[in-house]
């Protein structure tokens, strides 16, 4: 059994990481920890996790074979030295280990904690990155808006099917923002509203912008493509919808663009090609992600409609993908579960 | 492997079922039929079950072990005899098989279609009749509100903690109404929005109060308690919260009544007796009832309020508790799946 | 044109004081307070009110005629003393004139800042204290579940229509609870789920209890009635709903019960004692209680639904009902709007 | 006093139009009509129109001076010319009157019922077309995700600030959908879910491309904008959030952009040049449309965001708007109340 640490298991992602863990077949896990609920009971904190309830404990004493980070940025990266030392790795949940410029992530986060561990870590994305996560250290795990926008638009890119210049659309359930409390998560606030937010710049533009620029240039091209990403707060709790517009470069039918996002997804297990538009609900509680590329023939635009469930292919399922890469077992493991519907 | 039949997989407690079944260890689905939409594969009806995709057929044809009916009153009943008849064992999700008394389930459904396979039927709520289902060839699968209903006052009354004049006023999702259309269920009637309905009668105030009257009477009373229900309405998907009343009988501590409960609870895999007020997305997406008993001191009144997901302990997940107890597996598999939070 | 101050603007009963206050034909704003964001404009807190735009200033030194105190409890009672100086009117949101027993607040609330002050307040219930509140200086504004509550139990308490051992289950949309961040609030903990709280005691509960003993003693009876008072948190903003039972007190038809309550409500100009169960949806918006009374056969039982606004005929909209009152001003004035629907 | 008769009053628009003109103070309504509900009185279908109740007849037979057409596309059209000949005017909810090019209509709507009406029709849009709505005998409403998207975008196409290649990805609450029966607007299926529709072509596509031309050709250039339009549907019943993109043509600031905005919009009653993101809650039950352009600096291009209540701005609201500049009353008229927030 692999022996599995979560530090901060009391926020939406260590939750889901908890869920997910206590059910899977090869992982044990013998540290969750806590802060300010340091003390108190699982069950105490989320009553649903009921079942597999334990200790919340200050910090990790006895030693784990992976670590899942599920702490807010610079947290993370201080956490990790200490748990790397033991020979841990490291599945971080936060953008500390996201942007291998350590100039863009000052940028947007200020300092980094420990800049030396940034060469050393994998964008823990396993559609693009898997032979780099299966032999990593320290993974940084996506955003849940990267992971929607990205699948959406690299194979677009690598085949060369749009021109750089793009526009991300996304969706997103209140979840993503986390169990602090804000007064944009406020019940009364987002019910029956909706919101577009981060417009002078939200913080996973640049990862988005990072990866779609290694697709494209995976494609052969030079440069990186530009980038608008507005995010968008809508009344529910789960799910992710980015809609993805982009100019076509050349003469290209939606069974050709249907073509090549089947051939670049051939053999993924999670994601899927799908033939008619999707809905978050479509995966809501599992780690799929459904593609739906079409073409807007008034415009000669590329749009692309992708989902996923913001807490598990957008987080923990997807942390746990990885810790089944990092770890030499079925990439699927533990993720079977088929999505709720209704 | 157990072959297993869903007979109309295209409403949610089918679709459910499916969802289910694909990932129990044991069993094999091998028919999953419909009525209009017969003729198309799953996931056209059901884009989540893409990857438990097949097609659906106009009827059974294949033997199989045991089937579900996900029909409607009537339509159930008429499936059943030439199920029997090729060996099946059949789980009813309908009310066609759990009322005992022909005359109680004339009054509220009308002629029965198959009365003379009434004596032969078992209410399929494991915590009450366990051995007649592991022994049982017909299980009609208990309502929604009446699993939330039941678990939270049997161990009341069984005890002689109540007196038997009863109050439950329960609150549901709208996906117990199912997928038909109707004006009741058209999201801008519902959104926002709370209702009292079937004030002048709900059809499974009969199913409670026999079930109710059973635990009574194995507590050594004579009669049986009188029940006022009244369901609502809410703006959720899933879940049934009941909030149940009755005045109490003699005296009596919470510590006492708790007890009680724990006893009566004691080797149940699913069902308990927890220890804050639930909610419903505590058990969202699992086969758990929460349960939760208090003494209102004011008024010497126990309150008891209870929590289940309605399509998985409330339908779906109780038919696969149930077909595991038929089939002398072990009562809990394939419903291992924590709640999911938030 | 009176002259109204409204202190703490920036809660939603202040916001909604402040909607129905500026469209008020015979109403003047001159103050408008707030707390940590006064010296702000008020379409920077609420960017609804664009159009009554003004500034959050830190307290009323104008004179004005009647003052809105919308501040927590404790705070109010210490805030009325100055403006009563000036001569102005009070209408206090809060709980510190509502109950006119010092040691029932004490019980619920501490120490009253103000008691000597209680003996002069009115409840602002214009259904059962018109007079009162005509003559009145310092109104009480009821609560929310209790002006549900009262106007649901009060015709049958005082016509005898049944015993007083009284039962509330009600049901409130999460605006009730405030702007207040907490994690009862936080979207992703209330959406998709119903809880029942305050199982301990709701503050609530005493207010109901001193009205309904009024109405119970208004027919002639003596003692008080008992009762169990339990609220539900579900997945709205806006509306309550409750449900009351109570065993009858002798044999009544549906009829009898129905005139009673008509005859009770004939001069109201907002309650509506309706011929089908009403939905909280059907008042949406607007100042109107709809309450449906009928007899659960089975059981001998009064059933009452009743259905309002929480912020408008709950708090805002029956503070401005006062404010008309205490003016010598029609009613209904400001008042108007029809429910919205859908 | 105006007399005005609603067609169709059984549907959302044509309810929310009783709503309004209710309590609009110069007008009466003199007839309301359905098809299926004929007969019954108002409130049976409309509980919450309690206080404007009155029969529901079969068809007009009594003079008025306005019509309003809530009927779908087709019925309209065939229903408008007897009323014409009573010298009543027509204010359409449907798109029969809205498409000034008979074969555009055609393309998306197939035969026109009355072709030789569609030169008389004015848009009406009072932004843009206030002195012919003033002069029309026969106003198309628009519909309600032209009007966001229209108002986004006129001012920056009319002033030159983009180039004419736009996408609109909007974002709209289920009741535009109406009150018909359909899957995609059965509750379970809408709930914590979000979908992209009409991607093969929705049918406000023209009607937004056709007002877009005549904002650009206003301003001097020459042919017509191209647009991508992408509605979705998020689970919430009214709103509606408009998000434009387009590539700046030349080179602005945001101040100077925001000042062609305000100077287009500098006399408008309804609409808001806001400096703030808005969210659709901010004009919820209003009349207003609130709209924010930005520039996105990474890659020149504007964005606008605009949000209406689509019942209101998007559908009756505005025709009550239109009525009142077609009757020569003030153009507010009944058309105060500030948004409901929260």
């Amino acid at each position: 059994m692999i022996r599995v640490g979560i530090v901060n298991v009391t926020g939406y992602t260590g939750a889901e990481l908890m869920r997910i863990l206590a059910r899977h077949p090869e992982v044990k896990v013998t540290a969750a920890t806590g802060r300010s609920d340091a003390g108190k009971r699982l069950r105490q904190v989320f009553p649903s996790l009921r079942d597999a309830d334990r200790d919340i404990i200050p910090a990790i004493v006895e030693d784990c074979d992976v670590a899942f980070l599920a702490l807010p940025a610079h947290a993370s990266a201080e956490a990790a030295p200490p748990l790397l030392q033991t020979g841990a790795k490291i599945i971080d949940m936060s953008a500390d280990f996201r942007l291998s410029d350590l100039a863009v992530y000052e940028q947007w986060y200020g300092t980094h904690p420990t800049p030396g561990l940034l060469p050393k870590a994998v964008y823990g994305l396993p559609e693009l990155h898997r032979g780099e996560i299966m032999a990593g250290n320290i993974i940084g795990n996506p955003g849940c808006y990267p992971t929607a926008s990205i699948l959406s638009l690299a194979p677009a890119l690598q085949a060369g099917i749009v021109k750089p210049r793009l526009i991300v659309d996304a969706k997103s359930g209140v979840s993503g923002a986390g169990r602090t409390l804000k007064l944009e998560s406020h019940f009364s606030e987002v019910d029956e509203n909706v919101t577009a937010y981060g417009l002078d710049g939200h913080r996973h533009q640049p990862e988005i912008a990072q990866e779609l620029a290694i697709a494209w240039q995976r494609g052969g091209h030079s440069g990186a493509p530009s980038l608008t990403f507005v995010p968008h707060l809508i009344p529910m709790t789960r799910g992710i919808l980015a809609t993805a517009y982009a100019d076509l470069d050349g003469s290209w039918t939606v069974e050709q663009v249907r073509d090549a996002y089947k051939t670049f997804y051939a053999n993924e297990p999670f994601v899927r090609v799908v033939d008619t538009p999707p809905s978050t609900k479509h995966v809501w509680g599992s780690n799929y992600c459904f593609v739906y590329p079409l073409i807007d023939k008034r415009t000669d635009r590329l749009i692309v409609v992708s989902v996923i469930d913001n807490l598990v292919k957008g987080a923990s399922g997807q942390a746990v993908q990885n810790l089944n890469l990092v770890c030499g077992l079925p990439e699927t493991m533990g993720l079977e579960t088929l999505p709720f519907y209704p």
